[in-house]
């Protein structure tokens, strides 16, 4: 049992509070009080927020970061820049580098990750001797980091409507939805750890055909699902073209819309396809620093919230990794959109990062209330950046940046603050599989 | 005379060099020499770059960072806002702001900053025993932040298309362009310092007459000239109604535009406004933070500079300070709007940052070469942002943060980085003007 003494802390729907005891027994908060003065307790000076979910990731990415900007192109040019690091990952190298994209994400604030694991198996496409050898990699990258994962295990069977995968893409298939039902189902039971959530994704409406969408919907039927939804324009002409609907159709038609499921990037979509997503009350999860990185575009996020929909935030390919700046770009790009300011506040977008987020993970945390995991990060509110602000929600998402955390709190554990090491870990992680 | 050893220095055209030795006498570079072992010099540990020129800066919209995010509206209804901050203003106050807003800029990289500064008079529009009390204030201010400053004292004198000016914008006026030209030659004849040029601004062509642009452009001939252009489309649609043309237009027609020009924004431009302002060689200084902050538009970037013009860079209002960040915002944004990658290589908006912002505000500077002005950034290339990257103009542009600078040397100079220093400045002085 741990108690701190938050200097200010934020307590959602009562916004940030100035005096905040939190009790902290194992990984869960047990009680918080409010308007205490400071006692003998763990004193966190500043603000505290809850732990920040990064709901979408590719951890291997990282190794990409300020390497591809002198490509011309568009998402399809870059994605072959992508596969030639995938090609190269084992479950040694995956490990390493998995774990210091990690630490990088720790040291922000974030607390749990989505992965979304599709480098299943070895070169050619033949499985490991243990056929989860890459995700039982990734997972134990995220426990040593001190992270929760929710590992989102991919289904991708084809490299387009009905084309076979070819090259690096067979290293992603199982060959049938049964072989991948049967690996993941293996993995969920391997995995005995309240951290780590077994999660489902489809990679994408290109990549499982629509016969096999349901089952991928439901093999795990009480975990997180997850799928790559309409990022490009050219997804959604060929879904046009070959089954006479959008990709947000095609998943409604096949049951895969529900509160489990997470849409990622969301970005070119109907009406229709906004409403049926907000009525099935699914996740919106923005990725706007990759949105901006691949050129694609800015998605309607005001619109499928109004609608219904929950909105969440990842730094998929991790261009970037600092949520704060994920949670302004969904703002700011929407303003460039837009000509309007305020079609966010900066609660709601703090809540995406966290309480909604976390949830749409699976876990119970992104709030500082007894029985959430216990998450708590510290920002200085009197940084170069934040000093002089008004040292509330519109400090930690308008003018903080991940430099300003000063302590993290995972799942009632302490981060060791180390950016030395863990850049070292980096450049070691990413030479290993980018030297010549 | 004092010597660098770079360990990795970028040279503009050469790009990022191993082992540069930089010899600097006062405040300029008097010698470079190329693939030099370590010796006996100050060691500059990392990646080495020229100091950033912000060339577009209100120094006093600082104090509104992350407090004006509750709105909703638009540039128009932020604008109110920032005047109760410019209405509480004194030389002192607007000293100690505009100190602490350099020190800020300072510890980021920046080295010069142009200041399009318009606040001249004290309340009512009654001028201060020294007319020049505020202009006097602001350049101080530089000086004591140990950064280089172009004043440009900015002609404002209606408050649209013939409209009087009121209630704080009465501070903003000389009345006529002939007071307006008195009081910025009294201010030009006081300066007799080589780091302090004096420059002439046109607010806007809403503020001033038409029948005056020939005036303003003209009162310093060899001065940088600067003007806010078609920043919003409501200014567009004015002056069409006003004048029958568009703003570039109006200004092509008084000989307002040269080299000597920077059009600051530029977001709204009708391609014969392109053209115009590239055969001229105009200067165009994109501001990206601010004008994803102020819901202004992504401006034609690309198409300015394949016209003829040149790309420079400022952080404006100061919702942000990280020339890193406007660096790529400019490349992100046009990805947002075009969907294509690469518009921008990472070098050409590293020149925009350096080299051709200095020029622009009348300064021999950004380039690490003899004759230049002494300003020697340095970055870590092994942070957790920046590790694993290529540690070349990708890494600088699209990495790095303004927490990567870990060393600055302005006109010669080291400057101190005390980040806690910084804030506590920061906060004083904005509490000063914003506390109820």
């Amino acid at each position: 049992m741990t108690t701190y003494w938050c200097e200010r802390a934020w307590l959602g729907s009562s916004g940030f509070v100035d005096g905040v005891v939190v009790a902290v027994d194992g990984p869960h908060i047990t009680n918080v009080s409010e308007g205490e003065p400071p006692q003998v307790a763990e004193r966190l000076s500043g603000l505290t927020i809850p732990g920040f979910a990064n709901c979408h990731s590719h951890a291997f990415h990282r190794a990409l970061r300020a390497r591809t900007q002198q490509q011309r192109g568009d998402f399809w040019t870059w994605r072959e820049t992508m596969y030639a690091v995938a090609d190269r990952l084992d479950p040694d190298t995956y490990y390493a580098l998995a774990l210091a994209t990690y630490r990088e994400m720790a040291l922000t604030g974030i607390t749990a990750v989505g992965e979304f694991h599709y480098l299943h198996h070895g070169p050619g496409g033949a499985p490991y001797d243990d056929a989860n050898a890459m995700g039982h990699a990734v997972v134990q990258a995220a426990r040593d980091a001190g992270l929760r994962i929710a590992l989102l295990d991919t289904c991708y069977l084809s490299a387009g409507f009905g084309a076979e995968p070819s090259g690096v893409q067979r290293r992603f298939s199982d060959g049938t939805v049964d072989a991948w039902r049967d690996r993941v189902s293996a993995l969920d039971a391997d995995v005995a750890d309240p951290a780590v959530v077994v999660g489902a994704a489809i990679h994408s409406v290109r990549a499982v055909p629509h016969t096999a969408l349901g089952d991928v919907a439901s093999a795990l039927p009480k975990a997180p699902l997850h799928v790559h939804l309409s990022e490009q324009v050219a997804e959604n002409t060929a879904c046009l073209q070959r089954h006479g609907c959008t990709p947000t159709q095609l998943l409604a038609v096949h049951g895969v819309l529900s509160e489990r499921l997470s849409a990622v990037h969301a970005t070119h979509l109907t009406a229709s396809d906004i409403a049926l997503l907000g009525q099935a009350k699914c996740n919106a999860c923005f990725c706007p620093t990759t949105e901006r990185d691949l050129a694609d575009g800015i998605g309607p996020s005001r619109q499928l919230a109004d609608a219904g929909a929950t909105l969440t935030l990842g730094s998929d390919s991790h261009a970037v990794i600092d949520m704060h700046e994920e949670m302004r770009a969904v703002e700011l790009d929407e303003r460039l959109g837009s000509g309007r300011r305020g079609s966010w506040a900066a609660a709601d977008l703090l809540h995406a990062a966290t309480a909604g987020g976390h949830r749409s993970l699976g876990f119970t945390a992104g709030e500082i209330a007894p029985g959430a995991w216990a998450d708590l990060v510290t920002l200085d509110p009197s940084s170069p950046r934040t000093a002089g602000t008004a040292a509330d929600c519109g400090t930690v998402v308008f003018a903080a940046t991940a430099a300003d955390v000063t302590s993290v709190i995972a799942s009632g554990r302490r981060v060791e603050l180390d950016p030395d090491a863990v850049g070292r870990d980096l450049a070691r992680s990413i030479s290993a599989v980018t030297a010549p």
